[in-house]
């Protein structure tokens, strides 16, 4: 009677998504070449191959009922076969073969009219030409292509890309080409969850605001609700659903978007997967993004998003000092103070900024949240072991 | 670095324990003699084994840190070897030695001072005569030893004990010996699950009542915060942490108390393990009762008990008229409605009566709590697969 779920990448959040299903006994399977992924610490049906072998991807799909990717680096063109041959994949490869290129993904938007900063998309040959005409301000440029976690995309000035082009810099001479996009204004980056059911109802969750340290400009935390006014959270979920929903495909997508101080929100990307900014949900609300997108899976009703408690997630990253074995010092502090939740993803060793796991925090309120988070942040250290 | 915890059973308790444990990545092995019980759902490491086999316990014992029972019919004996090899056993077998007697069970209360009713302890062959100068009322009576969920406890009048005593009834020859005990008057059950730390410091859960179908006079659901005033509640927590202390052993433990309508409290029993009336603080606390025993194992500090939103569950039981292979009808439509948590235990077959998994239902306050539990019990159905 039971359905099973193939997932291709065994990574944390494949692990999360087992974690959910778990209670109500879900079955997975999933594609994964490293046997010691965090997905195998709890999966015992995983199939040991690349995410790009379209002969694994088949095998994948002949033990599953329906197919999930929790990456986004994986082989289209055969997911497109099996779905041509009638398997279920969600969501749809389509919405991969768009999101892969960042390129397609803006002139979608803008095909779509959804707002999103302006660009220009321009192959390695006709760049230079193209930065010439850009305004005079900072832009964006981001290969079209194989970009993941802020590589591949550089904020220059036009002097500055004048100096890497007469030095003939290898970052300009992807054959997939680049986006030219306008800097977002003092913009607070905020992601909304949207869960689509395989009868394309949907539903959103409140958004999540990524907080960055004003030091070192890196994402320090993410807290949920954003702290930007109801009407603008409200604006930010209504956009990203209208997003999401242009994509006319099920699954769980996170959306990216930039706040204006004047109130404009523009999208920057989705991702077609469960996310970061969504990890909190696991406890924050009724329904977690896990569930949700096992639901959606399975063709069940969509769960309630709603936020039961304010939260925030941190992650945890391995420091610049530390390789090998590692172990989270004064976890014991941590664990003392209540509504504090450390999920670790099971790798063993650590590298510098290498993401072993994250915490988050419930609260009543933003500034209690806030208050544990500051705590937590001084106490947790990952050492070598 | 990571300890690792060896469980003595892998039923659904296991099972539950396993998955509070995977997001910090928490190692177990269990033992069970049963290849597809509900722990082999999660955890692969498991020793193959009967309970009550002293080298099974001790290949479990060499493969783990610390080792605690989810069931208490197990060697305790062995336990106690392993004990004073230095083993940390928790909670310590000496509970089990008191607990597994009914008849000691008592006694320890009444030595301790702790609320119980009346009883009086004697052997098959005396058994007549205390019978006969009890007092006229109906009376409980109970096997000392081998008993559960029910069974070897019966409610008798002293002609119907009479009765069986004239026809020589097996249930009245027990070579273990016997509990007379005062029946509680019109009394609410409650339980109260208490958390005892490794260094003995404890906290207790907001109590839960067991809700008793007027019609059947079977359980039919449990619902926490009791629906007894604050004051008997706080009474009910405070006998119950008392009681747990008694014992003086670390671990988790579910009191279970009558409460008279004069507001007399008296305990009936303890269960030294994760219970039924502690399966709502997965979705209802900051910290589940499993997460809580997880934390005593690893010597970690306990977690916050708040109860975060009112709760209720209700088992799920195989039907009397479907034995085998089965499904959960409708799941969809329970599915629709907003913080419902179904668990199933991953028992592949069903019959009459077996708990095959059970459902939380969270709610702003007790009204909301109950007028969703009514809607889903008339929707879910088990149903021959």
């Amino acid at each position: 009677m039971s359905k099973t779920i193939g997932v291709l990448g065994g990574g944390q959040l494949g692990k999360m998504l087992f974690e959910s299903g778990s209670p109500s006994n879900i079955n997975y399977v999933f594609l994964e070449k490293s046997v010691d992924c965090p997905a195998a610490l709890v999966c015992r049906h995983q199939i040991v191959g690349d995410l790009k072998d379209g002969d694994k991807i088949k095998q994948l799909s002949s033990r599953a009922d329906v197919i999930t990717y929790e990456i986004e680096h994986v082989n289209v063109a055969a997911l497109k076969d099996l779905e041509n041959e009638g398997k279920s994949i969600i969501p749809k490869p389509d919405v991969l073969s768009i999101i892969q290129d960042k390129g397609l993904q803006k002139e979608f938007y803008s095909n779509h009219d959804i707002p999103t900063l302006s660009f220009v998309n321009c192959t390695k040959e006709n760049l230079h030409k193209e930065v010439e005409s850009w305004p005079d301000e900072p832009f964006v440029l981001k290969h079209r292509k194989g970009g993941y976690d802020g590589k591949g995309v550089q904020i220059l000035t036009k002097n500055q890309f004048k100096e890497l082009h007469s030095s003939a810099d290898q970052s300009l001479m992807s054959a997939d080409g680049y986006v030219i996009e306008k800097m977002a204004k003092n913009a607070v980056e905020v992601s909304v969850i949207v869960a689509v059911s395989q009868k394309l109802n949907s539903v959103s969750y409140t958004p999540c605001e990524m907080v960055f340290d004003p030091r070192s400009n890196l994402m320090d935390y993410l807290i949920s609700p954003s702290r930007l006014s109801d009407k603008i959270n409200n604006l930010c979920e209504v956009i990203a659903q209208k997003t999401v929903e242009a994509f006319c495909s099920p699954g769980l997508f996170a959306v990216e978007l930039f706040v204006e101080p004047n109130g404009k929100v523009f999208v920057n990307e989705i991702a077609p997967r469960p996310h970061n900014s969504g990890h909190h949900t696991i406890e924050s609300t009724y329904t977690s993004q896990y569930e949700q997108l096992n639901r959606i899976l399975l063709n069940q009703p969509l769960g309630d998003t709603s936020l039961i408690q304010h939260a925030a997630t941190c992650n945890i990253v391995g420091p610049k000092n530390v390789t090998g074995r590692y172990y989270i010092d004064k976890l014991d502090k941590v664990l003392e103070i209540p509504g504090v939740y450390v999920h670790m993803y099971g790798k063993s060793e650590t590298s510098p900024n290498r993401k072993l796991g994250h915490y988050t925090i419930l609260g009543k309120n933003q500034e209690a949240v806030e208050k544990k988070l500051m705590k937590v942040k001084k106490i947790l250290t990952i050492k070598s072991a």
